[in-house]
């Protein structure tokens, strides 16, 4: 896709406005963390692994706020860490489900933690090892995308037919996507794809998103309501579903967009598989079933502008392990049983 | 609810406009058979009852209309059934899943055919038998809707909380409803029943008809987007199902609403009664399976206004049988299994 997602320039974080699209293609740009939570929380920044490298970002914006007039001005790493560990919480509070900014925000702590030690404080150097990681995660990010399209396109096979969901794509991330990267690596294959998309109600992420993505990028993706899924299913219109993911428990229950469970239970009616895509950095390792999941709920208003009725509005489900035929990583590819810790520990 | 979805009155068929509901309360009234089949086709006048009360009524106006310039002036029992079955196949055609529409013109139909033998031939009298069977087949499916209610209302226990669909309500039919007329007699046999609906993409029935119905009846249902239903029954929110019907076959397979498919997987996942309400003018007593039935596919403008973009929208989806626990019938409720044929017969 010819649009970057997210990037940082010039002591600004820069990204597309989700929000708007399809219907405007503006960019905006944050100068302070406080600008990078609310644009996450207005789901201008959206998609877990965006939010994360967002998250990244915000802190590195947290820390240049310090200095000016009322700001935060650490004299010391201690003072410092503690200061990043203050804002790492106000960031990842805006959006509980997504493990990939509470990753990503760990990540930039740990690594403070780290070079603390190794050189005299001072805030210059400081601000600078936080950018330097800010932009590895980025970049790192970008890889994995990379790395989920070669490993997912192995199993896509000519003229296969996928249902995806919500936006699991280039603007869900700050590389070629997860769902979407092997579909994008197919079709760079010249695989013949077909490829379903859901709405997503409340906020339309497949309508609006998904369907702006893969036309931009010169497929031609076949739009349906959530609940056309089952229809969609018996007709035999698709042989597989391929989903991202918001958070990976390590038995391998999956949080992801509402309404990704209903799919994965209708999958699994009509014997269609089941792929959930994810880079490691959406795994929690610390998370052992989809029961410790928190469940983010939003306002009434994002499904109906009648403030006199009582709305349910999850934003996410879990889908058990059971129902999930495999799950696509920047690692390969593995069962939901076969995760057991941390690959790289 | 105070407000009638349809009735008859001066040589002309009035309606509510559900097309504007819940923004604007409005009655239409229809002169020609003509205009009743475009409020059909447009959604005006829905519900696979309610679509069979207006085809009686339309076949009535059809009449009236041929002795007009340019119209029809049946001067034999002959002319006139051969008109009425032209007439009937007009507008049946409008929406060819739901059965009621047929049913009724085919009542229409045989009764004139039937009375043919018994008076000399006479415009007045085919007029006036006409307006007397569509006033009868109103009349009965307002019986049905009360019996409907009355057994549905024995399987629902106090405090029971139910999830519908779409709208199987008042406006779905000229008496009370089918899936919602249970949950109007137990909530006035004082039963604590809650309701829970969804929108129902893309014409949004749920959130705009069930919604508004169901307040004006003073209940306080909870919308919930169609893609929530898994998140809902995992949470353990509600303890049944309960949906319409648009065509049933004989096998116990059942034509509804698109969406209601996936709905009853979820259901049998989640190990939650599965209840579908309908008179027996629903039932197709012709129609072996569920794969003997017509879908419409509709616009895509009704899920997009984007005309640049593949769009798959069928407006209806086959529940099978082994998903679906009772039907309540106008005769009682039933196992999906014990439809053998046409119990009058």
């Amino acid at each position: 896709m010819k649009y970057k997602t997210l990037y940082f320039l010039d002591g600004k974080l820069r990204f597309l406005n989700q929000a708007l699209l399809p219907k405007e293609v503006k960019y905006v740009e944050c100068k302070t963390h406080y600008e990078v939570r609310d644009a996450i929380n207005k789901l201008m920044i959206r998609g877990a692994p965006a939010i994360g490298v967002a998250g990244a970002y915000a802190i590195v914006l947290a820390m240049d706020n310090l200095v000016k007039p009322n700001g935060f001005d650490p004299k010391s790493w201690d003072e410092a860490i503690e200061e990043i560990r203050r804002v790492c919480d106000y960031i990842c509070s805006v959006r509980p489900t997504g493990f990939n900014l509470q990753w990503a925000c760990t990540q930039m702590f740990l690594h403070v933690k780290e070079v603390s030690g190794n050189y005299p404080y001072d805030m210059d150097t400081l601000k600078h090892q936080l950018l330097k990681k800010a932009n590895q995660i980025a970049e790192n990010d970008q890889k994995s995308c990379e790395l989920i399209g070669k490993y997912g396109a192995e199993i896509i096979a000519n003229g296969t037919n996928i249902l995806t969901y919500c936006n699991a794509g280039s603007l869900a991330t700050s590389g070629i996507g997860t769902a979407l990267a092997p579909i994008y690596v197919a079709h760079a294959d010249n695989k013949r794809v077909g490829v379903y998309c859901c709405e997503t109600r409340p906020v339309m992420q497949g309508a609006r998103l998904t369907m702006w993505e893969l036309k931009e990028s010169g497929l031609h993706p076949t739009l349906l309501c959530d609940n056309m899924v089952g229809k969609l299913m018996s007709d035999r219109k698709i042989n597989m579903v391929l989903v991202g993911a918001d958070r990976i428990a390590v038995n391998g229950d999956v949080a992801n967009k509402i309404g990704t469970f209903t799919l994965a239970i209708t999958a699994k009616y009509h014997n269609i598989p089941f792929h959930v895509a994810a880079p490691l950095s959406t795994f929690d390792f610390n998370c052992k079933t989809g029961n410790n999941i928190t469940i983010e709920y939003r306002p009434y208003n994002e499904v109906t502008d009648d403030s006199g009725i009582l709305v349910y509005n999850p934003a996410f489900d879990i889908t058990p392990n059971e129902l999930i035929t495999s799950i696509i990583t920047d690692r390969g590819i593995i069962k939901p049983g076969e995760i057991h810790g941390h690959p790289d520990t």
